[in-house]
């Protein structure tokens, strides 16, 4: 028996979202039913997630419950021995629900009633949805509580409503006066004399609205934390039920996105595993897919996670959607077990035959049978996940370099009333990323708030939002002798979207060694160019730099690179403190990626940061170390590679020893596994 | 007399729309008729548009009706010999009337009640607007019934009010009970399993909605096809009590646009004549002109329509709206009488002195009077039009290439869930329409559920809404002998929606002798290459394509061209399959214009299709044939051309006969009868 | 004892808006105030506005009223002699007035009432926003009557409230049936008969709305005229108070945009002086400046101004807010000086910690310290201020061209319904202005309703509405021997909108000697070509033009250049009609900067305008003259600048005295005084 509420992997799970309801109405609605089971045989299918939007299907009124089919196709799978990642059925409700339960629609930031339709259609603090699916979740778990099949509850389903009603601005006044305590204390930190805007009772105190209050910073950033909250809470309404009923099975719901709206470094303690669904766009670089797989790593701290949502061929929501190439879905399979994933799942098993997402790529088509591409990459895939043993799914992936990311950050950064619009803080922090990327050091992505002391490197770009308390821990992590990076726009304001007085970049100054007086954000296509002083082996040349300049001051630290351009040339662009027992660096502007890579290159150098194996660029490997150490490699280029390896070892894969170099083909893969460990 | 309810033209009718009510106000507004009553036999004018907005000023109030106005005016066009096309004025209610009937008023897909003001601002399935626009129509059919002036009714205008009130859903509900009789077969239909949309009382089925159900595509398919039957059914009422109290008078609507709401096919068999708003933009070439000709000609079988509207010089609605060239109006003038019109009207015959259209072109402009260039080209194509003798006006074009075009498969194309949100279903039949125009070869362009056996080749470009029946047309026309070509994005859902399950492209699969596995929408800007397989004179070279590849399997259609690139390189493009007597082909993708000119080149060389006569590019040519044949030669060019001719011929315009050869000027004209027929 | 209601200058004023209420919520918010009044000193501020956001700060309820705290703030401004600029601080409601009162908040042109929040949210034909403003006005003036540090009035803030509600809806009737007198000439003069618009009771008489009537322009027209005329009559409610309890203080508010919904024109005579809040963008010319400088100098005749706000810095509202490089801010503020004001002023003392304008650059930065670039400008800038001797701020500036420019024409050009949706009213008056700032030609800015007889040039670019009067205006100053030039696209329509009838343009036609009879807008991106005829010394070349080219007969006038291109290829393009003692210029076409300035280059010769000093391009050189007289040079150039000086000249800033040169630094200034006047 498994430890209460954690997931173990006995083998790596494989398999997808099964709608089996969407085929009852069909004619031969049966055999599909059957024929579902012979094909997942086939393409060695362990994992179905069920009963994701089947709410109106199980409680078709509110007096009436049907699960029959529900028990059927339940036995059916557990038949053919195929584990059930469950869904609460909770993220659209029926039509009578919304019908019966006209408050449970959400209002818009304009102030309108949406009506029904749609999916995630409801207002995430309303009590009858909250009633109603509760009620559903206990049914549920308690007509499967010892079903054999059931592996996993999944929770809704990429959670993210928003709702401005009255009822949520009730909640939200009681969220705030938890807060604050007092108005006095809100309007002081809103700073709310700015325009008349000081509230007097707490009745006045509204949502943000797109046609009200939408300029007070502290309003919008609270609103978010408290939807985040919301939607949370409403999370573990549901999972409350379940680990009531169903200790020993884990509860989770799936991450998507990024979503901007809720905050999951505050929603990840509440999951007993993370799961992902990964939806890169066709332009999507190999490194923004590993940032996003790194980042579902780290919320339970290198905890394995699941691939729970990923298509095989292609999307439909795009502008275009142009099909993964041949061996591209594979690669980015194994680059997700490469980045702590043990499990491998697709939207969807079969594809539908209407609705929004009809066109959508599914394990099989349309066409309804396993004589496609598609198909027979998925079965070759399910047939090769079998040779992973379980001592490799045991292993987990090490970093001793973080990245820090915050979602109130990020809305903060992102706010309409910056002095520059053309901020993109996710593509700011994948800037820093694919550097170290490419040099396959492996990174960990971390709140703020998180330990800093097991790392050698910490990098915060775009810090705007920085506590007293969080400025001390870095404070002290460099004084131990830790390494710290932060960029231009940082160290600006406090939790309450206050600036920070008397001298940027606030709580980090000291640190940092310098005071940035002013910036200067660049119109868009405007460029400087930073050169590079105190050159060395590690340290050279110039580059191009965008989007905004710092006018800094040293207060102790030294300059590295100084600005080529403009009334502020020579003066610095990248400073360097010694601070302690370690140093702390400031980046005042946006470099071109060249740029990053010589500051990388430089810290790496500095810091002897490592990468697994030394491969050609373009390959990618990261090293999940447990009983065993393992080597994946990842060959992202349409060419084939060769490797050089320091002992001889054996691909999981292949069963094939190399003694000094293997070949990887175009897009392969290989489980590399010391002969001698 | 005329037949009952069916136009016949002694002469080719000419003239416009005539607003004389906007001149009362005026203190001069007497003479400003007197003079609009010269102006017009000055110009040739022998029909108007009368009173198509004029609802306010006929029906000052509920109770209160005003003609004598109108009665003074249409006597002193009767006096004048000038015939009326006699509006209903009905497109606009009064002021009075949305202030005591608020419902009239349209609610948007948002749930927005409109406010009065503009024109078409009604909803068109409200009981009052019905009743009083009735009683409108009632009243003016039994005043003017006997007048002898009156030539042709024209109800509302330009079609296409939309609602999404509560009385259009009520409507709706009725609509799909006709249509599929129980709530569980529309759940069927609809695929509502998915997302729970389930419908489970009939209450719960709303219109769709901004912010509400926007993304079941049967929903907004079914609704569209519920709006255009609403409006269709408000012309109807207004058509009866027409055709009731002057049976002898013909009846119809003008069309537009091409306006995507209202399915102009369901529309057709209710019009006693058709007639066409032709407004061409600055940039439009002379095929699109041509191409909607075309379609008003084939509503109705070739029977004449009327060109009712088109600007003398420019509009006022784009974002810039530069004049017609010197001859332009004429050469489009000629050119809608080469495609089967025997009217020419304009929009307006004097310009407004206020208004939205204000700065809209007129006959008569706001100088006043007749010295202008515009009145003079307008003049003296009035008394051209007065060489066309009966005979010539009784002739019919005729075709044996038809384009399928379909409302419903127009709507599913550019649904947004779409693979690919570039599809432009107009665009991508005009790409292969102009190829066909260019070689002059007539086109009729008709509904997939029409006859097709009367046609050497039929082209369905992104067909995707294929029916079980529409598909077994199209197996039985070709087994009979027919051509049929389909491309990309065909075969792909049934008339309500659902995918064809089993193998794309659904029921045209055995016809086509192929099944389409996968397919593959290109980026923006992402282009691939056809290369000619089985080269012949009539068939090589490679162009470029783009937008969408399929991956073709071959199940006894041969390949004619393949891609060039990527992983489906050397796989079908372009295929050829012969079932029964006939053929069928496929293309895979959207070529460049040389590959769609290629094809038709390849099918006009095997088919024997030809043009009426051989002439330059860049000149037009079609064919009228009756009791006499007319040859109408249309130079497109800014040069002048020459035109070798078969056989001896007179021109109609000029009287001159031509032996061998003709000269056209530079934009200019020539309706050729040969000497001897 | 200074002139009832009149603003004199001792000194140039100096200072910024204060707002100490935001920091009196900090622990150390008595420190700041104290800091505050030690930097205001070191800065030579001499002048604060005051309050202007301070409604809630001064009335937390509607009963209850606080006036210690701006009673302590005006004590210490007293102590160091710094005058108040006391704001009403009616620009923002307070919270508990929007809960009390909902219907103060305003409903947009979609019908929708908007929610508190933000500033200048409130309906302004409003009776409780009035009643409630008004009151709070009386009990400051009562209280600070006679209070010493008390300059100025201050009302509200940048005005441009709009509102669409019931109430609006009743005052508009009323202010129509003033305009108006019946509805029969209200239907007259908008032409209602169009579309059934016709109104038959004043009920039925609606705002416009986007969800309504948007296409009868003459309802937009003289909606924006209501609009502009209720902001104008709560501006005179509150100033009406002012002016009865403090006589002797001048009352004002601020000007800023330039806003497209207030007429200036039409508050100018209520204004007791002109304040001008001058936010350029970072891309916009120094001309540009100077036009709106010229603009707030006009608008009273030459009376000195105030430049009430600017950013020392940068602002936060654009996409990107780069900083003002070194010496810009000076170089502007001198600039204002140049063009007629007398005082500089920023936006604002102190930076903000929170709220929508907190990166808005201020006089002291967050760094809350005068060790910043920033500070060190400000304070230099104010100790040089106090060099300027009370002779020359009592100098005014003097022009002999005047520009017309008009709110309703303005309103009219950019109206959506014109045959161009690429005119830019304010761009084109720029295009002309410019080309006489470059020969530093002073310009007046003024109404077409003043009087011209001063002027020896006219020019009206875009004047498309001109009412009878205009132009008999026009005429008569031609008449007498002005010279007047208008464009393309002017003498459409009077002033109800309605087209001019009997030929273009209008009432300008005879004094223009010409008729337009078409007009062609371009396509953006065409162009066509100017050829110069009657070629001379001061007159030649050819030019580039873009889109519009009218057709225009001459009826008089002679042709001074043609159009180069397309069918009217040789029509005239420039016309000049010798009419009375004068001439009369129109301009077919939009030129290229350089066909303007070879236009203005001949009327530059033929009528002997003159610069007041010789200098390189790009200097600009304003002269103002009194009792003295003064050149103000500045030097809006990177590169340092040498100008001749026709006698010898003190320079007020230096008090250096220059024989026949002096040298300009880069982005210098200068204010020369010939030695002997």
């Amino acid at each position: 028996m498994q430890q209460l509420g954690k997931l173990r992997f006995p083998v790596a799970f494989y398999g997808g979202d099964y709608n089996p309801e969407q085929w009852m109405a069909e004619e031969n609605g049966r055999q599909v039913w059957l024929e579902d089971l012979r094909l997942m045989r086939k393409a060695g299918v362990n994992l179905v997630s069920l009963g994701v939007f089947s709410w109106a299907a199980l409680q078709p009124a509110e007096d009436r419950f049907v699960f029959e089919w529900l028990d059927q196709i339940l036995e059916l799978l557990a038949a053919q021995q195929i584990f059930v990642c469950l869904g609460t059925a909770t993220a659209a409700q029926p039509a009578w629900l919304s019908a019966a339960y006209p408050d449970v629609l959400p209002v818009d930031e304009a102030g309108v009633r949406h009506k029904p339709g749609v999916r995630l259609n409801y207002c995430p603090t309303n009590e009858q949805f909250r009633r109603l699916s509760q009620n559903l979740v206990r049914k549920l778990a308690e007509r499967y509580r010892e079903h054999s099949a059931l592996l996993l509850w999944h929770v809704s389903n990429e959670y993210g409503p928003a709702c401005y009603c009255e009822y949520c601005a009730m909640r939200f006044r009681g969220w705030l006066q938890q807060r604050y305590g007092s108005l006095e204390e809100l309007n002081r930190r809103w700073i709310t004399t700015i325009w008349s805007r000081t509230y007097t009772s707490w009745e006045q105190v509204q949502p943000p609205s797109s046609i009200g209050e939408h300029s007070l910073q502290a309003l919008q950033l609270d609103y978010q934390r408290f939807l985040s909250d919301m939607n949370l809470e409403g999370y573990l309404g549901e999972a409350a039920i379940l680990r009531e009923v169903t200790p020993h099975i884990p509860v989770m719901t799936n991450f998507h996105g990024l979503t901007r709206h809720m905050d999951y470094f505050s929603w990840a303690p509440h999951q007993d595993i993370i799961s992902w669904d990964s939806y890169p766009r066709h332009n999507s670089t190999p490194d923004m897919v590993a940032f996003f797989y790194d980042m579902m790593r780290c919320l339970k701290h290198n905890q394995p996670w699941l691939l729970l949502e990923q298509t095989p061929s292609q999307v439909q929501w795009h502008q275009e959607n142009p099909l993964k190439r041949p061996g591209v879905m594979r690669l980015q399979s194994y680059q997700a077990l490469a980045h702590g994933s043990n499990a491998i799942m697709f939207f969807q098993w079969r594809q539908a035959r209407g609705g929004r997402e009809m066109y959508h790529g599914a394990m099989v088509s349309h066409a309804g049978h396993e004589q496609t591409r598609i198909f027979q990459e998925v079965a070759a895939l399910g047939a090769e996940l079998k040779l992973l043993e379980p001592a490799l799914l045991e292993t987990q992936m090490q970093a001793r370099v973080a990245l820090l990311m915050s979602w109130p950050n990020w809305w903060a950064v992102e706010n309409r009333h910056t002095p520059s619009r053309h901020f993109n803080y996710i593509a700011e922090l994948q800037h820093y990323y694919r550097a170290l990327w490419q040099r396959n050091i492996a990174v960990d992505i971390i709140s703020p708030d998180q330990a800093l002391d097991n790392y050698q490197l910490v990098i915060a770009p775009l810090f705007t939002m920085v506590s007293e308390e969080q400025g001390a821990a870095i404070e002290q992590y460099v004084k131990e002798g830790g390494t710290f990076l932060t960029t231009y726009f940082s160290g600006m304001i406090d939790e309450s979207h206050r600036a920070w007085l008397g001298g940027f970049p606030g709580p980090l100054r000291r640190t940092l060694g310098i005071w940035v007086e002013e910036f200067d954000p660049l119109p868009e296509g405007k460029t400087n160019t930073l050169f590079c002083l105190q050159e060395a082996d590690d340290w050279s040349g110039s580059y191009s730099c965008e989007r905004w300049c710092d006018i800094v001051h040293l207060e102790g630290a030294q300059t590295l690179a100084v600005f080529g351009q403009d009334f502020y040339a020579g003066r610095p662009a990248i400073t360097e403190n010694h601070y302690g027992l370690g140093q702390a660096f400031y980046v005042a502007t946006r470099p071109e990626a060249a740029g990053i890579d010589a500051l990388i290159n430089m810290l790496q150098s500095r810091l002897g940061l490592t990468a697994p194996l030394l491969v050609p660029r373009g390959v990618e490997v990261t090293r999940r170390e447990g009983k065993i150490t393992a080597y994946f490699l990842l060959n992202h280029l349409p060419q084939e590679q060769y490797v050089s390896l320091p002992r001889p070892m054996r691909d999981v894969l292949t069963q094939q020893v190399y003694e000094q170099e293997m070949q990887l083909p175009p897009h392969g893969v290989a489980i590399l596994i010391p002969l001698y460990q």
